[in-house]
């Protein structure tokens, strides 16, 4: 298969590259990184993008920010950021990429923990989670040619603890290289409209 | 108790304020109806709205549009139609209003079935459910003085089925008056953090 995968350069994305490119042709994208450049918070940036790599089998997604901040007072500017970034960054690559799919293709993007198993400060990844697995649940009823999608949802990473661990207390923080297996499982499985925890 | 309700002349809000006024003084809001006039899209007007009305017990919303639309062909400012209004809208009223509610206040705001239960063209309307559900899961957590928050996600209402019946064939569409049951339950219970499901 040939996959593109946004974020490939990432600490998620490199174990996803390392999983898939021994079977696959795999396409990396970055924001700076990679064979090509994208901002995928930009419709447009996306739509350069798919028409430089043209038609892939898989489009893998694990980019995206949030801003974390006390309920208290984060601003409806700040929810705008992981509205814009994580979730509609990576609704817009499954809105382009849908067109550039070859029939039985996938589409696999990236939520997290968080939906259901909040932590202090993340309302907004919180948020931002739960819209994107309901958009794919409901994606996948809409889209043609035996197309797919799914989401990841990763606990957090053991490669990540050094960074998020104050906040991530309690938690079984699992290898990058388990979650990668949920990306395989998505883009060389068979199934639509699923939520993958790695939890 | 004195209580709040956003969307009070909706299908939805006029059943709400027949279950809980003769129980409790109910404010009415709406955009052009009701005791007091707020467009929940725009910070500032709901804090305009809550520096006149001062405290309350119970914040109550069933307010907020979002757009239906084809996969094929939806853009992001189409999804950003829902972001703002039922979305962020509902969150508005959340960010302010725990700044006015009692101790052991309460917020509730309002969903639907699509979250997990998609329809064609409805992918928007999914996704702001899935966001709005996993926002009051992750916010349940940080509000403080035992105030709580819950979330109603109703069925399609049996009042709505002449505008929404072909698109939602099948599904057991259910009376207002039983929706209007888990408003109740949020308002006069003790959970926070729940998504009280009324399918
Ligand atoms: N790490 C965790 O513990 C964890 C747990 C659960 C969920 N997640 C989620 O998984 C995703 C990836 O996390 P990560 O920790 O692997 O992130 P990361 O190490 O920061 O890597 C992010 C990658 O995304 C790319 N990227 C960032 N913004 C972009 C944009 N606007 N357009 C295109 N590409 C962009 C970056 O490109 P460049 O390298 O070129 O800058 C980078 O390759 C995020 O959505 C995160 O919320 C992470
Ligand atoms: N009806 C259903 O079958 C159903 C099923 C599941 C979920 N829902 C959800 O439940 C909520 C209410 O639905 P409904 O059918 O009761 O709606 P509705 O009959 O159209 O009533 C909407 C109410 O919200 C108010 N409103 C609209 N936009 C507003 C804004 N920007 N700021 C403040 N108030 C605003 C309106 O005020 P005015 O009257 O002053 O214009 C009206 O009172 C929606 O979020 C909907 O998605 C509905």
């Amino acid at each position: 298969m040939k996959i593109i995968v946004i974020g490939a350069n990432g600490t998620i994305g490199k174990s996803i590259v390392n999983e898939l490119s021994s079977r696959h042709e795999i396409i990396k994208v970055g924001k700076s990184s990679g064979d090509f450049q994208v901002d995928i918070t930009d419709i447009n940036s996306v739509r350069a993008l798919f028409e430089k790599v043209g038609k892939v089998d898989a489009i893998v997604s694990a980019a995206g920010n949030v801003h974390f901040g006390p309920l208290s007072d984060i601003t409806p500017e700040q929810y705008g950021i992981g509205l814009q970034d994580k979730l509609m960054g990576q609704v817009n690559l499954a809105l382009v990429g849908q067109h550039f799919l070859n029939d039985g293709g996938s589409i696999t993007l990236t939520s997290g923990i968080l939906t259901r198993n909040p932590i202090r400060y993340g309302s907004s990844a919180s948020m931002v989670n739960g819209a994107l697995e309901a958009f794919a649940v409901a994606a996948a009823i809409e889209l043609p040619r035996g197309i797919r999608i799914n989401v990841v949802s990763p606990n957090v990473l053991q490669e990540s603890m050094d960074a998020y661990g104050p906040y991530f207390r309690g938690f079984e923080a699992v290898p990058a290289a388990r979650v990668a297996l949920a990306f395989s499982r998505s883009v060389e499985g068979a199934q639509t409209g699923q939520v993958y925890e790695v939890f």
